[in-house]
C-alpha cells in the first residue's frame, strides 16, 4: 500500500460517483487497470443496474494489456453470476496479477471474491483509501449493513427557521435556482417520502422535474398517512410515477387507496423502522424525505437521518410554521449535533449539508 | 475620473478602513497624496477621536512633496475647526493642486471643504468610488443622515432557528470560535443592546471581553425596559461599563433604576425611534442589538435593522424559543427580504452577514 495506489485508488473513485444516481439498487463501483511501467490502461465506472460492472469495462478496455497488470477497484469484486458474470473470473481469465480494493463487499451473496482471487494465486490488498470508497458508496453500504435506506432531510426555510408564514403561505421562500437543486437531489432518489400534513397543505406532485437519463426505475413517491387521509384527487395519486401510500395497520383506506402498505403505529405515527424496512424490501437504496416538520422530527428523533440538506433563504419571517418540529429535544444537551459537510450559495440562497456528528459531547 | 483615480481612491478606502472600531462618533477617513509623477508620497487614516485627520497625517508624511500634488480623500475634508484644525486650511497650505473626494461630507457644521478648496483655486473631483466609501462609512452616514445610529442585529441559532431548548437552556449552541467573533463585533459597536426578557432569562454581562486598544469610550450597555424590571442585582448594573436602561414615560422606576432614560411606549413596548434618538443624542454611532426574539421582531417591523449577523450552529432541536419573534409578516409576500453579503466557516459553525435587499420584489 503505497501512495502509487492511493493515486490510481483515487481515480477509481473518482470513476464510480460518475455512477451516482443511476445504479440503484447496485452500487457504485469504479476500476482502473494499471500496467507494470505504471500506465492506465483500462478504466471503467458501473453506470446502471443490469450494465457492465466497472471491472469488466475497464478490462474491456485493457485488452491484452491487463496481462501481469494491476486492477484497482473501489468495492471488492463480486464472485457470484447475477445478471453478468463474476468479476472475479474475469479478472482472473484477463491474467490480472495484482488487485487492491478499498471496501470489502458487504453483500453475503457477492462477497468472497478477495478470497477468490487469493487462491487462484492474485495478490490482493483490502482498505486501500477506504474511507473515501466508503463516502462514494455510502447510501447503499447504509442500504446494505443496517437493512433501510440512506435517509436525506431536505428542508427549504428562511435563516430564522421558518418554512411558511403566519398564514401559511410558502410560495416560494427559495429561488428558481434552489428549486432545481432539489429536483437534482430528487433525481438522484429512489424515493421521495412527504407526510400527509405536506400532502394536504401543498398538495404537491414529489416528481422530478429535471432529465433523468441514467436511472433505470422512476422514483418511488411515499406519502405517511397512518390515518388514510390521502385524498383521491391528490397530485401524488396522479399516475405519474409510482406512488406507495402508507397506512396504520388498524386504519380503514379508502377503495383510491386499496393498495396501500399497512404498518404498525409507533409516537402518535408509523413506526417508520418498519416504513424503512418495507422500502429496503423494494430495493429502495436512498430516501429524500421532504418534510413536513413533524415527518422530519420523528426521522431525527429516531436517529434515521443520515445527512440534511438545508436551502436557506436571505430571508426573515419571525412567525409561521418552524422547519422542523418536535424531534424528541428537551435540553440543549440532547440536541441533535452535526456538521457542516457543505456550504454553497446557490442563487441568492445558501445551500448547508450537514452529517450527523461522529464526536461526542460539546 | 480616470481609473487611476480608481486606484489611489481604492488604496485610500482601504487606509479608511483600519480606524474601523475606534473613531467613533467621527467616520473613518482615508486619504493618500500622490505626486505628479503617480508616486504615492504620503498616506494617512483617522485613527481615534481626537486623534490627526487622515489628510493631516498623510501631509505630514509627504512633507514638501505635496506641493503639486493630488490628495485623494475618501470624505470631503472638513473646513472648521473642531478638535483639530481645518483639514481644508492644511491642504492648501501644503500646496496640493488637485483634491479628489469620495463622497461629500452629510454633516452640516463640517462641510463646505470642496467649495473652499475650489475658491482657492485647487482643482476638486467629488464621487470617485463613492460606493465603495459609503460603504466603509456606512455606520457614520446613517448615523449622520438618518440621525439614528447603525444597528446590526446578531443572532446565535441551530440551523432550525432556535436559540434555546424546550426548557431554556441555550449554554452554548455556538462555539467558542463564534463567541469570540461575537465579542469582536462588541467591541466595533458604540453600545449594546438588549431587551428585559433577554436579562431577565439571561442575565447577561454585555461587556466586550476582547482587546480594545483604540476605543476612546466604553462600549455602551442599554436595556429596553419598559416596565422598569431590570433587578438591582443584575450584571447590567454592574458598573464594569456603562449602562443606559431605557423605560416607559409611566413606569415607576425603582430607586436602583433612578437614573433610567424615560421614552413614550409603542405597540406594547418602547418607542424604538425614540430610543434611537436618544442613543444618537449620546453620540452612538453604531448599535449592536443581541436580543431577545422579541425586541429583534420589532426593530425589523420598524425597518431599523441594516445588517444582520447570524452565527448557525450545526445542530437541530425542533422545540424551544426561535431566534426571532413576531417581525410584523403575516403573509410570505411580506417577509423581510435581505441578501447574502458574507458566508464563513467559524469553527464548527456557519456565520453568514446579510442586508436588507435593495431589490423590490422576488
Amino acid at each position: 500500500m503505497t501512495s502509487r495506489d492511493d493515486h490510481y485508488m483515487r481515480r477509481a473513485i473518482e470513476l464510480a460517483a460518475r455512477g451516482h444516481g443511476g445504479t440503484s439498487p447496485n452500487p457504485v463501483v469504479g476500476c482502473v487497470v494499471v500496467d507494470p511501467t505504471g500506465e492506465i490502461v483500462g478504466e471503467g465506472f458501473h453506470a446502471y443496474a443490469g450494465g457492465p460492472h466497472a471491472e469488466i469495462v475497464a478490462l474491456r478496455q485493457a485488452g491484452e494489456r491487463a496481462r501481469g497488470a494491476t486492477a484497482y477497484v473501489t468495492l471488492e469484486p463480486c464472485d457470484h453470476t447475477g445478471r453478468t458474470g463474476p468479476c472475479t473470473a474475469a479478472l482472473l481469465q484477463a491474467g490480472v496479477a495484482r488487485v487492491v480494493v478499498a471496501v470489502p463487499d458487504p453483500n453475503p451473496v457477492a462477497a468472497g471474491g478477495a478470497e477468490t482471487l487469493l487462491r487462484h494465486g492474485v495478490t490482493v490488498d483490502v482498505g486501500v483509501l477506504a474511507a473515501e470508497a466508503e463516502r462514494v458508496n455510502e447510501e447503499w453500504l447504509t442500504y446494505m449493513r443496517a437493512r433501510r435506506p440512506f435517509v436525506t432531510w431536505k428542508f427549504a426555510a428562511t435563516i430564522d427557521g421558518r418554512s411558511a408564514a403566519a398564514d401559511g403561505t410558502s410560495k416560494w421562500i427559495t429561488s428558481p435556482e434552489a428549486r432545481a437543486d432539489v429536483h437534482r437531489l430528487r433525481a438522484a432518489s429512489d424515493a421521495i417520502v412527504a407526510g400527509i400534513g405536506t400532502v394536504l397543505a401543498d398538495d404537491p406532485r414529489l416528481t422530478v422535474r429535471t432529465p433523468e437519463p441514467r436511472r433505470t426505475r422512476p422514483v418511488l413517491r411515499v406519502v405517511v398517512d397512518s390515518g388514510a387521509r390521502t385524498p383521491a384527487g391528490a397530485r401524488v395519486l396522479d399516475g405519474e410515477a409510482p406512488t406507495l401510500v402508507a397506512v396504520a395497520d388498524d386504519a380503514d383506506p379508502p377503495p383510491h387507496l386499496g393498495d396501500a402498505v399497512r404498518l404498525p403505529r409507533a409516537d402518535g405515527g408509523l413506526d417508520l423502522r418498519a416504513l424503512l424496512a418495507e422500502l429496503h424490501r423494494r430495493q429502495v437504496v436512498s430516501v429524500l424525505l421532504e418534510g413536513g416538520p413533524t415527518l422530519a422530527g420523528s426521522f431525527l428523533r429516531e436517529g434515521l437521518v443520515d445527512r440534511v440538506v438545508g436551502y436557506l433563504a436571505p430571508a426573515l419571517l419571525g412567525a409561521g410554521s418552524a422547519a422542523l418540529g418536535p424531534a424528541g429535544v428537551t435540553t440543549i444537551a440532547e440536541r441533535h449535533r452535526l456538521e457542516f459537510e457543505e456550504v454553497t450559495r446557490i442563487g441568492p440562497d445558501l445551500k448547508v449539508v450537514l452529517r450527523p456528528s461522529r464526536k461526542e459531547g460539546n
